[in-house]
């Protein structure tokens, strides 16, 4: 893909050009001549001459030069044969505006396939079909229906709404934001998000790249890209479309618990992305990021946040604010109460939140934002301001303009509460790169993004363990099931797999009869556990295959016994090989270790509260496979159940190493089989550090290829 | 207190009044005059013959007649000779507007007492000080400093910041907001938030109530007048100053997990008031509650939405956030499928959400919101518009207005995405009363919020079932406690007290000798548990001081031994009364009921998973006492816990009335005994219908006075 023939072509044909006003053939022409396009407009269409005044030519052949960038606004069903005349013109790069393609079915989809055949033969990469086009304010290039061409920033913006993006475009007048580049992906048939990425992450006029998504065509090209990206200009992406598909089945608790949602989470975390919630969101958080330098942090790893305000209550709100939504409350330096209780009136408050008082005029501002600026302890500042009889909105805006440009280090938002009383000074604010918003709340809350970004930013180089362990062996045991047709792996095979991978299991032996069953269970060692062994049968407990705690052979051969007649009852059709009798682990914290492999993202790891709780309390975190040791240790962390791994009220802690190793363990496992699907460790039984952890029950299914 | 004089009065005195330009006492006289108050406004100064040419009266006395409200301005050393001379012209009602008293410290403190108890004295109610007035568009009254008056509308506003009222002012003329009327009620002296919750749930004028509290005065009367007018009149209140407080300390489970949030969070939900998270949140919420009808439900309870859109990315937005918050997605009836099939073009998309395409005109929005409408399994409905190549905003939002004041059954929101080409439309919207949002998500969440109101108002009748105890044991005990001056109730009695209300609790004996202990385990039967028994322990298990599953006599004497010789090498000063030998309660399900008595609210039961989890896992409810068997059940169901209780993986699950129960007897004895300040009974084991539930552990810590 030629960036420069979508961002600043030198010339741009328009094929489908037209003189009647309302159609899109005729908005494209004036959006490219009203925008003040430098290049030339070289409309096409057989049947006009002129088009805006503009000479129009009868074909695409009958141009004398090959247009830089070709724009397709015929119906969906000649688009094909002006592809063939674009091949033929040895075109680079085109955009399709026309609809009428996969979005409207079976007969669509197959035009847009014989489109993409085309352009791929011939070389050329294309936008669209089906999209809004594409527009460089600072090339003043406008190849969109989407409007009036915006005023120029450093904001990137990639959207798969064509009509959301009319929206955007008209939101940002109001809100006096300046764009970059925006593109208008439509179908992706060619070009798609991963392509602008990679473009407006080398792009030097774009500082942030924020953008709409409902689908990702490429999980790993975009995870790859994003991360890239992210190290140098921040990614701030709205995915909707995300909480429909809850719906699939799972055989596995990690498989149940992780849905689209979840995958999105993890990718977006791993590349660095901000998420945003709302288009509102994007915009409240494309500002800071725009415009603000990133935050540093106390020793705790938390943004130290001063506030700054003329009033009490909003004050008391962005204190709750910063409390509730994990930023820390800046305790200001000696010096800086001294240099404020020197300056102010008696009545402020010189502690954060420093309160300049009702009656504030732009000099306590001063003040004040000075002094925090100058405090060692403070990372970011939150300027507050209500319209008080004396408050003179537009000279306090000035003066915070003026200190910021002057000393860039800290973050510094605002919000000017009010209507028409503050809105110069937000304007002023809005010009002079001030963040602005609308309460104390999102105000904070934009903060709190910056900062996480930066946490994300200065995170250690990623160093995966590779662990020596015995591939082969799995390789053997898997390439078995897949042979005969498999999808669950049987308990025995899965413990062989887990040991070759370095994780202890019990001891056990299968028995066929329930004299063999005690006798297995005497050379054990009492007490143990009996399992129906049975490819058919998954969850063991729920069908009454499990009994615990059998403490001699007596009670060995009644279980064996029961099991024998009561599970054909309940399930018919399940093949039974007999019953495991295994030692059985006493004392120790039950965990659960999984993996769910995402179509799109490959294997999405999980820790939480093992045995039967799972899935009732939820209590688990995700991250993408493979896993650093630190990310292991995150997961940890990341969830309640860790509380209990440190040991709480009197009880000893347990192993914390042994866990997270499990977790890399498990991890390389899932990274080299592609076939495993879901697997869990359920539990995983771990004790205090020195003694050995172990996988009591696990359960694998694979599948030949990914889903 | 007469709430003609704060919002009607006939004639209003400024004592303070001044000539000068920037002065308070100018500004009142300026803005009521400005106003256009149609009664007499009476400015006092003995320094001006007029103020803003009207006569001023060198002191009250002076006046002809006493003043339906005096708005004192003077400095608040002067305020109490003020108020003396209101006393001796009996004026019924007066507004302090000025600050230095409580706010600046205990010389203020105390002059506020001093105008407070001369007031008191007289029987003269007053607002302030340290506010910033009342204002009373309806009626034309501007009794405040906070600038012009705003339009008149159906909105009350009491808030506990001034400034934030300056603010709101401000902005309720930018987004068209009307009040009914507006208080400031600064340090609360005498009159408070509750004094105008009251009088302004029976104002006809005012339809919303809404609010910002830093504090509630009087929590109990907080509660009851609340309860009483969310009935008729939704109470929307933003409360800060929050999330500071959760340090006390506490020493049961219950009390370190109830914070002043939770209380309040109680409070508002028992009592019918909306919660909202900012002040941009609040006017958002006050849009729906004004204008729009409250919504049904499907047969579950949720509210069946329909989203109508011109655009597919704005569609998926608003049905995300229709799933993730919790309403229903509408699925149409087939007649509505029908008619929209009929009439909209074959690309649109006729299920929910109905898609009437990007170059829609008016017509085709009528149709689909006049086919939602009509629908019987659609309970509210979503409008979104892109501004495209077509759109008409203007056109739609006229149709939009006139459609819903003709049926006015189901609640309608907006949400025009866009600028300067939306701008007209969302004028028309906002005059015509149809709530707009910037996002999709913020237009869900206001639905979400209208119909979490309207179930509460639909909820059923509290009845509290009263069970038959025995009070005067429990009386007994804790008067033995208070006067020997204990705080903590000893397990026996703690026992006793749980046996008078009817739970049952482990058979148990104390011993005080190794011998004797295990003389009382074989009496029992083995297994025994062994709990030291000191009234100076509370979390047992912590120190050594309870072993589990004692099978033997011999055990048990170890048991003691060992008790005896570590525990007071861990806690010296601890007197041991010996050990508690109790009978051991196997299987069954651990959960925990308790109570934390909030000091302005009174008793907060809890309910949550048992053991020592509770605290990592926090899956725990809370609810105001007294419980209603609903509630209770409401309780149970709030936690994840409830999934454990109703049996999962094939698990029995658990008498579910028994532990409803259990909450309502515990309510029962809090209610009855005020001293109790914290209560845990953990773990209360319960087993399946039919087995009976027992209290194993409970902590019960008592005070003579309230806190």
């Amino acid at each position: 893909m030629n960036t420069n023939d979508f961002f600043s072509p030198k010339s741009v044909a328009v094929v489908g050009a037209s003189r009647e006003e309302g159609k899109v053939g005729h908005a494209v022409v004036a959006a490219l001549k009203n925008g003040g396009f430098p290049g030339q407009i070289l409309p096409v269409n057989p049947k006009a001459s002129e088009v805006l005044g503009l000479p129009c030519a009868p074909s695409l052949k009958a141009l004398k030069e090959t247009p830089d960038l070709v724009v397709i606004v015929v119906p969906a069903k000649a688009v094909p044969a002006v592809m063939r005349e674009c091949a033929d013109l040895k075109v680079r790069s085109a955009i399709v505006l026309s609809a009428g393609f996969k979005e409207v079915g079976p007969e669509g989809r197959d035009l847009e396939q014989s489109v993409l055949q085309i352009a791929r033969a011939a070389g050329i990469r294309f936008l669209g079909p089906n999209c809004l086009g594409a527009i460089s304010p600072g090339n003043r290039l406008n190849a969109s229906f989407g409007g009036d061409l915006p005023s120029p920033g450093g904001l990137a913006y990639i959207s798969q709404s064509g009509a959301l993006l009319t929206a955007i475009l008209d939101l940002a007048k109001t809100r006096e934001i300046g764009f970059s580049r925006l593109v208008s992906i439509g179908n992706k048939a060619d070009l798609n998000e991963v392509d602008f990425l990679r473009t407006l992450g080398d792009d030097p006029e774009t500082t942030v790249i924020a953008g709409y998504l409902e689908s990702i065509s490429d999980g790993p090209a975009f995870m790859r890209e994003a991360e890239r990206i992210s190290d140098e200009k921040p990614i701030l992406l709205m995915k909707s479309g995300g909480t429909a598909s809850g719906s699939k089945a799972a055989s596995s608790h990690t498989g149940s618990l992780a849905g689209d949602e979840v995958a999105y989470d993890c990718v977006f975390e791993r590349a660095g992305v901000v998420r945003c919630q709302s288009i509102e969101h994007q915009f409240e958080l494309a500002q800071i990021f725009l415009h603000q330098p990133l935050p540093g942090t106390g020793p705790d790893g938390k943004v130290r946040t001063v506030v700054i305000t003329n009033a009490g209550g909003p004050g008391i709100m962005a204190t709750d604010a910063v409390e509730r939504q994990g930023l820390a409350f800046a305790t200001l330096a000696e010096a800086t109460v001294r240099t404020l209780k020197a300056a102010l009136p008696p009545a402020s408050n010189v502690q954060n939140p420093i309160d300049v008082l009702g009656d504030a005029l732009v000099d306590r501002y001063e003040i004040a934002l000075k002094a925090a600026l100058a405090d060692p302890g403070v990372d970011a500042i939150v300027i507050l301001l209500t319209p008080q009889a004396m408050t003179d909105a537009f000279a306090t805006a000035e003066a915070i303009v003026r200190i910021s440009k002057k000393a860039r280090k800290k973050p510094i938002v605002a919000s000017f509460l009010g209507g028409r009383r503050v809105a110069d000074g937000l304007a002023v604010l809005r010009l002079g790169g001030i963040p602005t918003y609308d309460s104390p709340e999102s105000a904070v809350g934009a903060l709190h993004a910056l900062g996480d970004y930066a946490r994300w930013r200065a995170r250690p180089q990623r160093v995966v363990r590779l662990f020596s362990v015995n591939r082969r062996k799995v390789e053997t045991i898997l390439d078995r099931h897949l042979r005969a047709g498999l999808t669950q792996v049987g308990e025995a095979d899965a413990k062989e797999i887990l040991e070759a991978y370095g994780f202890r299991t019990p001891k056990d032996a299968l028995a066929t009869t329930a004299d063999q069953a005690a006798e297995v269970a005497s050379q054990l060692g009492f007490p143990v556990v009996l399992k129906i062994a049975s490819p058919d049968i998954v969850h063991k407990s729920d069908s009454g295959g499990v009994k615990v705690g059998l403490a001699d052979p007596e009670s060995v051969r009644d279980a064996f016994d029961l099991m024998m007649v009561r599970i054909p009852k309940k399930i018919p059709e399940a093949r039974l090989q007999g019953v495991l009798v295994q030692e059985m682990c006493q004392g120790g914290l039950e965990v659960i270790l999984g993996m769910n492999r995402d179509p799109q993202f490959g294997p999405l790891m999980m820790f939480g509260m093992g045995g039967i709780l799972v899935e009732v309390l939820k209590d688990v975190a995700f991250h993408l496979a493979p896993l650093t040791a630190a990310e292991a240790r995150e997961m940890l962390e990341a969830t309640k159940t860790y509380r209990l791994l440190t040991g709480v009220r009197g009880r000893e802690g347990v192993d914390l190493d042994a866990v997270a190793e499990g977790l890399q363990r498990l991890s390389q496992l899932v990274t080299e089989f592609p076939s495993i699907q879901e697997l869990d460790i359920n539990p995983y039984v771990v004790g205090p550090p020195g003694t050995r952890s172990m996988a009591l029950d696990a359960r694998i299914r694979i599948s030949a290829r990914a889903p």
